[in-house]
């Protein structure tokens, strides 16, 4: 029993593990807002939703992390009961693979699925950084289709229509990991020297950041930066190097790609962009995706396609410096990750969206979601909580908007500002007067804030419209009155 | 990188964790459709979302887990880098107390929020039992009123018609802990025999499955069960026991407690428990909210009063014999888990339901939710894929239904074997044929299906209602001809 004793003994501090968040209000109202608009979309395209459980076991998820020398670093491991290590999930695309190589002969195939959840990281945390966060995800499992590629473009983009970003304000941004076989092939490095390849794909990625200067020496010897720290190179030569860098600076990369159709057609870059262009061209995403050889994606386990959701709206950092938001999302094919289950190949496809991040985007922009309290009634008399839980229910019945009653002990100039701190648009008040004359009094909180702004010390402008915020009217007029004081303009904007 | 060549060095084996779901199709659509429900109802009583992380410090969980003996019992608990013991969440309760307690100067007082998400137990999995499943509680923290425990048993109610509980089909069970005080008071335990009191908890709360003989032995010296273990007693005598028994027994609670007014008065139970009665008429709930002593709920926890939400809904068990479905949800009220932080009295009171318990109820009532797979697209021919593409799209935009292509790379039959195992309503077939002729071909796979069993060896019956079943219409009748199949009587019933 936790006897006030008891709790003498031993009070623990509050504390929100470091790391994680807490989210209310108009955050929570827009990341919630995002993940279903965008599971939507999947599901109209005919994905279905899947949700596995947090956990996995540890050596499902291992030989996928971003640092395959240490497996279980950067996840939240534990060792279960029987001695086997579980981890929380750190993307949902291992748990999908997983799940399809255990369920493989029920499932139709290709399989569809959606899932959108939290993932966990157990990383340093920082100012931004979490290490818990939540992704809404769509895969195709069993296609090979560069066509499946292509959808994933098509349908990113009108997800992140449906979430409230403009069009015209995100680009899909794509390429393939067989266009750098290309360039490499082109540049005369050897298919199966994978280490110069993860070199060079790594330098590649850091384009945008460190310019063609930065990633010069980052295919050549190495370099070193500002502080000091030296990152190893590829060990290009300068001519290889400058092969490699021409062909990003590339204006028209298909063009580049055809001028040098040998190495391009090889490695299958060429026909497998022609055709996701193609496909694009037809699911009407001609407009935002675009081909752009420098994405290439951190990730090794990329085979094919690749893609990243870019959004094009401009923020400011914490200087005031106009940025650009970047990345909300990527994906691409991974045709290894089901099969090292199986051992047979089963290409597959996705794409994630970083729902926290899209949803800090989208507040930047001014795009917040709606979000208001309930209407908020007051019994400043306590023998008026009855008749003020019936008032709630309907209101809530007749108007379909969130009712409550006010249900802590304190007073009405205490009642007035928790009212306030709700969000509250509009409060009923319900005192012994009221309940003698068989009325009640309606407040106009939204006019009430921004009359007492305006007003400031004019007494006579703030009296003059007063009586406009706060009415008395009979019992039985009580919900228009409500309802009008909701339908005002005013109740729109000044929130 | 996952070359073929490491994929052979090792193949992991794909499996579920230990007490772990997946879920998909129906199943989830019902889970997925109880939470969206069930927290419409509460934020419609003015109770505002929140989301805190999975992951609690373990001292902030631990002394209120059900075995206080060991506190990490029970929890996936794991060592922060900082060497912190931090723990998944194992209610929704815990994680509240924590929250208020941290931001309890900003939060507005009351403090009303509600809540989804999985909660996890690390317990020996079993059949029907998860180490994860989902929660949908609400809990109101700072109002001391009974009103506020009346308001949380009238919103559980609407919360499971909401959620498609038949009104009639389910029962708001309540009492106090103040009550069970009353009733050793009357019986002369002694007010701080806290022990006793316990025990006498424990041994009521297992009068639905003992019986009263089961339950006065536990009172008394002791029970042995069927299996030879021996449960120690609450130490009663004969007549204390009587007295307990007694007042469980009788019909009518609170004339019970009216009859020996000076004991319940005292403990406080006859006045919360009229004033709950009396709210609960006002909020329409006297339908399904019954005072019911009985209920006692075995969580230390709880300070007042105490609710389970019981489904009247008949089903059978694996053995073909009728049971009762029982809870669904409970809660009540806890006046100690957020002053434990704070060190000074905030009162707190809330309900939970159990998600997937529910969804399972309601599968077995029947009451599946709708569950269709998309409008699938065929191209039987593959250059057929561009227009498949436009196809599926147009349907999306105009039919507001699901469509897909299919992408992989099978022929006509596995195509449409694809289709049936999506579930998929109808199926548009764009092959050679139609192709050259601007047509498309819509094959009706639920009308299919049911001629296929009906017709049985009756070929002349099957040939004559085929055609109905599969038609080839011009390429611009193909909506209208699809709506017309989705709009079809059989459509409805037929899944």
């Amino acid at each position: 029993m936790s006897s006030p004793a008891s709790s003498a003994e031993f009070r623990p501090k509050a504390r929100r593990p470091r790391g994680f968040m807490d989210r209310r209000g108009a955050t929570l109202a827009q990341e919630r807002a995002i993940v279903d608009k965008v599971l939507a979309v999947y599901q109209s395209w005919g994905f279905e939703r899947l949700e596995t459980s947090a956990f996995e076991y540890a050596d499902a998820l291992g030989k996928f992390l971003p640092d395959q020398d240490r497996p279980n670093e950067g996840v939240f491991a534990l060792q279960d009961d029987d001695e086997q290590w579980m981890a929380l999930r750190y993307d949902l695309t291992a748990p999908l693979a997983r799940f399809v190589a255990e369920n493989y002969d029920a499932l139709p195939k290709p399989y569809r699925r959606c899932a959108a959840g939290p993932v966990w990281r157990n990383e340093k945390p920082g100012p931004g950084r979490f290490r818990e966060f939540w992704q809404c995800d769509a895969d195709t499992v069993g296609a090979a289709s560069p066509a499946a590629d292509a959808e994933m473009i098509a349908m990113a983009g009108e997800a992140l229509e449906a979430a409230g970003v403009p069009a015209g304000k995100f680009a899909l941004k794509y390429s393939s990991r067989r266009a750098l076989d290309g360039v490499l092939r082109l540049a005369g490095v050897a298919a199966d020297d994978t280490r110069t390849r993860l070199t060079v794909l790594r330098a590649i990625d850091k384009l945008d950041r460190l310019g063609a200067d930065g990633v010069r020496a980052l295919l050549g010897a190495g370099r070193k930066d500002e502080s000091g720290d030296f990152t190893p190179g590829a060990g290009l030569s300068a001519a290889q190097a400058e092969t490699v860098l021409g062909f990003f600076a590339a204006k028209d990369a298909l063009a580049a790609m055809r001028a040098n159709e040998a190495a391009f057609a090889a490695t299958g870059a060429l026909a497998e962009l022609e055709q996701i262009a193609a496909t694009l061209d037809r699911l009407g995403a001609a407009g935002f995706a675009r081909l752009d050889p420098s994405i290439v994606r951190g990730l090794e386990y990329y085979t094919g396609a690749v893609f990243e959701a870019e959004l094009l709206i401009e923020t400011t950092d914490e200087a005031g410096r106009p940025v650009r938001f970047g990345s909300v999302g990527g994906g691409g094919r991974y045709d290894d990750l089901v099969s090292r289950f199986k051992g047979q190949p089963i290409p597959a496809t996705g794409f994630s969206i970083g729902v926290s991040r899209l949803a800090a985007a989208l507040a930047h922009a001014g795009a917040e979601a709606a979000f208001d309290g309930p209407i908020v009634v007051l019994p400043f008399d306590a023998e008026a909580m009855a008749e003020c839980f019936a008032i709630a229910r309907e209101l809530r019945v007749r108007l379909d908007r969130p009712a409550e009653v006010y249900l802590g002990g304190s007073g009405p100039k205490a009642q007035l500002k928790y009212a306030d701190k709700r969000g509250a648009p509009v409060a009923v008040i319900i005192g012994t007067d009221e309940r003698a004359a068989g009325q009640a009094t309606v407040k106009d909180l939204v006019l009430g804030a921004s009359l007492a702004a305006k007003a400031g010390d004019d007494r006579e402008a703030y009296a003059a419209l007063r009586e406009k915020v706060q009415v008395t009217v009979p019992r039985a007029d009580l919900v228009a009155q409500v309802a009008r004081m909701l339908a005002a303009p005013h109740a729109e904007g000044a929130r």
